[in-house]
């Protein structure tokens, strides 16, 4: 590695905010923020190719830089007039990773490195606060110990809380000088104790170790998983920010705080934030001590305050976004230590994106880019029903957004245990910290006594889109018994609770929760996506009430009404397994005339609900012994009538016969099995009376004035002759209709493309089908030979943990399988019958990086479940912006 | 429809052989002998193509031509100095179809036509021979109202029986003619009451409604399905042959029959055949009267015999192939009706061909174009073992070669219900008919009381290559009572009978039945046939025994050897239990070396048997349950425990583990489940064993000095991961075992294609893969979604049966689907590794038109089972010859 090929080191002076890739988030914003003239401390940069050289070449590289970061050293002695390591004004440097994707708490930072036995009694005489520089000295042990050594950080917290113990005392504050320089020794001890040498007195080294501790950190297990959850890539790797230290600690008239240019949570104008006075910068982070909101600063501190807001207002005009801000006040001294475009919920992210294309601030596609799908999926969070009287146990902070009920779990490996296993579980904790991530992400939602708004808990649980109440002091929380107490009450792991994390309230037992609605700036930026997509989103609905909010969500037609859930309704059951049972062809008919009176009821609301926009509806496709008793059950009720002597019972007959049909339907692979269209060539009267209902329903409808445009979709076709047989049969019933009624209604035949087949012989389907449908759960299924039902917990998930595949293939479109059946049958398809309709209707039609790809394609639409229309359509958006792909 | 386009008409004297398609083979072959001088009664044939345009145009094409068909029947006249329908030398002729492809049996034929009241009279007087010229007419208004007014024979023939039993006679030549001229009148009633027309007097009529009815026939039921099973196309039509008639039963110097110029059974040279002495054509092949064979022609009238065998020697020089001839003698002079190239039996027809080799009438290619794989496949047809002490019953003759086990059966429907659900029938008939043939097709094989060599059941057996053994006077049938009397014992339906169609026994009960063997002559044909082959022929075997089996058969490899079979062993599957139900790695690992043991023998043994062949071992398949037991035997198992109190026993205890295990394993669609190269994933300890007794087999033997050609194949294989960790696992082990043993042997990694997303990343997994193999069973389950377990019984066959599907999937490549993906994953496979080996391991292997397929594609191998071998080699050389596609 020769150094002189590449510079590795940038002073702030020499950056600016374009330059994120190299000097991380963190570091282009100090270097922007310098260059404008805002009060940065000074500092300078070590690059993300440091780090990724650091990867590649370890120590060698720390070697070949370190005279440069040497002189950096001395230029920041230069600008400060202090000295590093010696002296009587020594220079503190804090250590802070900085990625080019903002990784809240993620990563490592050290503070007031450069103290040592020497160095510190300056400190103290330069001050005048001996209690403050051995506070400080104290800390830098702690966090260097913990995050340099892998010193357990409890050791030292063991020594604190006996010394204030020993001092009758309850907070940290309250511990004077001389014992804190006593416990210093006492840590040393510790330090040599665990690790076998001493801690490093000698700053320089100091300084190596906490730079090459950060460059290690970026492939801790927990980045990673930050990383793998975030779909962030693991080759950007970390700049690493060295800058001379300020303090907030140095008593009343020091402050340190953290504060957003608009609401992260509603996105409303004006300062949102919190400070503490007298503190470090992490203490406001840990969620220690619970922060004042930033509005109390106006009283303490006027002029500061002043120049924070115009400092706010440059940075936002500046960076036309949102900003997250750090600030520390030393002696009454503002000092801005970070600015970064600021995390939002969902909500925040759609107001703020409106409200600044009415500032004229950012143009429309801007505020489109601004809301990501991910947000979209948030924004439709399930709220408690403010009409509904709840039993409100505490109030704490409001977080994150929404609501959730669950099981109280104390533990994040439980959280993790249980919410694998598909329960709903509330994570309580005093605070979190980075290592409780996985039970977070199981968890439906999040409990704290401690911390702010811009806690751990608070920062994750709003990425995550989960409920969050923080800081919420009254509760109680026993860790070891797993109990929680709060106003005279106790509550055990597993009690039932319900968070509003809206609200910040903690409420007893089970909450109904509310369903999300659309706010007006919601339905304006989904309207503003809407200008940009290409690909049209559809929803998937098979009720009235579906297709009602399907509708009122943007959705421009239904791609897929199935109809076999209609038949599954309580009253229906019975009549829909008369017509299986049925031993003749009469007998089925006869059922099939009492189903036809029903279904074309149901056609008749959905086609309503959807005036004017195209209905899809696929005709019965699931396997007939799905809608009769299991096997099991059935042989328990005829042995227990025959325990009972009612062996010849007409009961015990027809249980017979039932049991002898689901006998004879059961199949090896009911995935491959008699299903779908094969159902409607074999008993042609099924799919006749389906057809026949739902011209009858839609004739009557246009009868009444009302526009219908129905699409009639075969399941599961995979050869021509079925597809030209089916077409066959709907334009004779069509005809008929249409002569006994001399009405004549639109409507066109299509074929869901669902097996490989159908995609593999598409141009011979398209000479008789009129749209294509992309079935890609089926077709993921045989493309892949996974069945659905057994895969994930057999080995489809070990598969995606263990990267042998690179994405889920249920949740994103397989690309060079599945998507490349796709692109053939969607050219051979539009070859044979240029224009055709074709869209995909599978679950995958609502997940972004699968409508990037029917984006690419040149899809018509995505059908989706109604509630992932907004999602679908953000999404579409930002595929023909190339956002996502 | 301009009757001067097109000649319909051709005189015999205006064709020749090779004018098939346009005359039928039997009008081509006629004209064909007229042009060489044989003794053929003069005649003309209407074209194919007349037949075509009758059946877009109907009456009009009769109308059109009529005045030409006059025209002719005057130079037949002139030919032969009789009148038609008039005078008193009355011309009558016979009317009979001939399509372009042989159909015995299949088409209708009249004789005696231009017989009326008044024509009867004249033929009486100029013959002499009035019962002659009655017993005509009566056979000319049965034969006529049976195939053109469609009068039910039976109506006739109950008449006849009842003047029989008047007369105290028991045969119809004992009926003196003025009986038959009363039975005529009666005969003309019954014509009357049943159609309500008289019986057409005028002969002109009667000709026309003749043409009209064999055209007709074209399209009946029986002949669709003749051409169905044999494969020949519904768009060549009929020609029609008008002959005039001469007799055979005239009296004692008359007579009929039907030679082969050598033996159709086992292809010895020389006459074979038989004839009935004063008799019509049609006794013969009815089978009423059981002929004399032709040998004792000799004696009989041995000016004749000389005559006929110079005739025959002529024919068979002239065609280069065996001739199949009918001749009549009319007052001792001979004249030939009808040449054609012979139907044989597979075994007459290797011999026959081979013959021809050696003698110099044709070359190896023809004689290879001449052995069809139907008939290679017919050649491996079981035998009774001559060592074997059986239970004769009766002798009969030895009409179709091979022996047939099964349920005795009489009824031709019933046959065919029972063969559909897999049962093995024999069809037990006093003689056959044509509407019996689907009986025929779905019996193992036909036994019958009555008939000769050439009836309808011998004949038709033959080309159905099935046993039969006909004219076994021996036995009484009683239809109504469906029971079997022979020999003094009883045998009723459902009973047991085996038939030995080589040696004509009817044997009692079921007798083992031995594999056929391999002659010299068939070895012969097969080494002519590799000589001609592009696509090399591979076996799938599992055994030693089975590899050197294949080996015998002339398999060049073994392109599937399934490991799976090697555990289900008795004294196997304990163990391989023990691995499945391992609750740690370490209790799995025990279990895996003993198997380790067990296979490392297995493949010594196979590899041996195929020493300097390749040999592809595929790692473990199925799913793990289907080596324990189910889940209900294991319930049954446990319960019973309990009720004796032994629920504590160790026995419960393991029940109890392999019954968890079980129902862990149980899975909703195993097809697409946890099976292939994802159980090598998940635990790859199974893979490694096995991929470790594989290398040391091969090390042993090479240290023998045996050639080893191990290639390790993958199942399963769907994504280029995968493919990649898989190898670098053999890869990984070999150079382990290469360096213990410092000893290395050349080895192939390659890959199963059997999931659609295998095809479609070839390109991928060829980088890992050396060879590809595709699995078309499991490829056809996915590319449809069929599942084959299911689809067989609830939708296929009736899919086949009603031609949604135009083939059977799962017996023939689906080329446009499956055949598509192939083509896709040999294309991409050979461009990023060229040269790299790609064959074909699947059941459709086996199948010539598959074969046809891959020969196509350019596949290296086909690998079927040992069985199929020598069928596909000679399928490899007829795809190369272009006879197949």
């Amino acid at each position: 590695m020769d150094k002189n090929v590449k510079k590795y080191i940038y002073d702030f002076s020499e950056g600016n905010a374009d330059m994120k890739a190299l000097l991380g988030g963190k570091g282009a914003n100090l270097a922007q923020m310098s260059n404008i003239g805002l009060p940065v401390p000074p500092g300078f940069t070590l690059t993300t190719e440091a780090c990724l050289a650091y990867w590649s070449d370890g120590e060698h590289l720390l070697d070949a830089i370190w005279p440069d970061v040497m002189a950096a050293v001395e230029r920041l002695e230069r600008a400060t007039g202090k000295t590093f390591g010696r002296g009587d004004n020594p220079l503190l440097l804090s250590v802070r990773s900085g990625a080019p994707i903002s990784m809240p708490g993620m990563m490592d930072t050290i503070l007031n490195l450069g103290l040592n036995d020497v160095t510190v009694e300056a400190l103290a005489r330069n001050s005048g606060e001996p209690r403050f520089a051995y506070d400080s000295y104290r800390r830098f042990i702690q966090m260097f110990s913990d995050v340099v050594l892998g010193v357990s950080s409890s050791l030292f917290e063991n020594e604190i809380v006996a010394a204030k113990r020993a001092l009758g005392v309850r907070q940290d504050f309250e511990i004077n000088a001389e014992t804190w320089k006593r416990l210093i020794d006492r840590f040393k001890e510790i330090v040599k104790k665990e690790t076998g040498t001493d801690f490093p007195a000698e700053s320089d080294q100091q300084l190596r170790k906490a730079i090459d501790a950060v460059f290690r950190s970026w492939n801790t297990a927990r980045a990673k998983t930050y990383r793998r959850i975030n779909k962030i890539p693991d080759d950007l790797g970390t700049a690493v920010n060295v800058m001379a230290m300020v303090f907030g600690n140095l008593g009343e008239d020091c402050g340190t705080g953290v504060c957003f240019t608009r609401n992260p949570s509603t996105g409303e104008k004006g300062l949102y934030g919190e400070f503490l006075v007298n503190a470090q910068g992490e203490d406001v982070v840990a969620g220690i001590r619970t922060p004042q909101p930033i509005a109390e600063l106006q009283d303490t501190m006027p002029g500061l305050y002043r120049e924070l807001l115009e400092i706010c207002e440059l940075l936002e005009r500046h960076y036309r976004d949102m900003q997250d801000i750090e600030f520390t006040i030393e002696r009454n001294r503002l000092f801005i230590l970070q600015t970064r475009t600021g995390k939002r919920t969902a909500r925040s992210s759609v107001h703020i994106a409106v409200d600044m294309v009415k500032e004229g601030l950012i143009d429309r596609e801007t505020a489109v880019r601004r809301v990501t799908p991910d947000q979209v999926e948030k924004l439709l969070h399930k709220q408690v029903d403010p009409e509904v009287a709840v039993d409100v146990l505490a109030k704490g902070l409001p977080a994150s957004p929404g609501a959730a009920v669950g099981a109280v779990v104390f533990d994040p490996d439980e959280a993790e245990k249980r919410g694998a296993a598909g329960e709903s579980v509330l994570l309580v904790r005093h605070e979190t910290t980075p290592d409780d991530i996985h039970g977070l992400f199981a968890a439906q939602g999040v409990l704290t006594s401690h911390g702010g708004m811009t806690s751990h808990a608070a920062v994750v649980a709003r990425g995550l889109g989960k409920p969050c109440v923080s800081g919420c002091e009254a509760l109680e929380i026993d860790l070891v018994k797993e109990r929680l107490f709060v106003g005279g009450r106790t509550f055990s792991k597993g009690d039932t609770l319900t968070i509003d994390g809206s609200r910040g309230l903690v409420i007893a037992g089970k909450v109904a929760l509310m369903e999300p609605a659309m706010t007006d700036e919601f339905r304006q930026i989904l309207d503003w996506a809407d200008e940009t997509a290409k690909v049209k989103v559809w929803a998937n609905a098979d009720t009235p009430e579906d297709a009602s909010r399907a509708r009122d969500f943007g959705a421009r037609g239904i791609g897929l009404c199935r109809t076999e859930h209609m038949f599954m309704a309580p009253e229906r059951l019975p009549v829909m397994k008369e017509m299986i049972i049925a031993s003749t062809k009469e007998e089925r008919v006869a059922a099939l005339d009492k189903l036809q009176v029903m279904q074309e009821a149901d056609y008749r609301g959905i086609f309503k609900a959807m005036a004017g926009l195209p209905v899809t509806v696929r005709l019965l496709d699931p396997p007939l012994h799905e809608f009769l008793p299991k096997e099991a059950e059935l042989e328990k009720s005829l042995s227990k009538l025959r325990s009972e002597g009612k062996e010849k019972s007409p009961e015990a007959s027809a249980l017979g016969k039932t049991l002898a049909k689901a006998r004879a339907l059961k199949e090896t692979n009911p995935m491959l099995g008699f299903r779908g269209c094969r159902l409607g060539i074999i008993y042609p009267e099924i799919y006749q009376m389906q057809i026949r209902s739902i011209f009858l329903s839609c004739l009557h409808l246009a009868d009444a004035g009302i526009e219908v445009i129905p699409h009639i979709m075969m399941p599961l076709v995979g050869t021509q002759e079925e597809m030209k047989r089916l077409k066959g049969m709907v334009d004779e019933i069509a005809e008929e209709l249409f002569a006994e009624t001399s009405r004549k209604i639109g409507y066109e035949v299509g074929t869901m493309v669902e097996v490989p087949r159908a995609a593999l012989v598409a141009d011979e389907l398209a000479e008789y089908a009129e749209f294509f449908s992309f079935g890609t759960n089926d077709l993921t299924q045989t493309t892949f030979g996974y069945s659905r039902d057994d895969a994930e917990n057999k080995f489809l998930a070990q598969y995606v943990a263990d990267h042998v595949l690179p994405e889920h293939p249920f949740r994103s479109i397989d690309r060079n399988g599945v998507g490349r059946l796709m692109k053939i049958a969607f050219e051979e398809g539009r070859r044979v019958r240029p224009g055709m309709g074709i869209g995909i209707c599978g679950e995958h039609g609502g997940d972004p990086s699968s409508i990037a790809f029917c984006h690419q394609l040149g899809l018509d639409y995505v059908s989706c479940s109604p509630y992932r229309v907004p999602v679908a359509r953000i999404a579409a958006a930002h595929a023909a912006l190339g956002l996502i792909d």
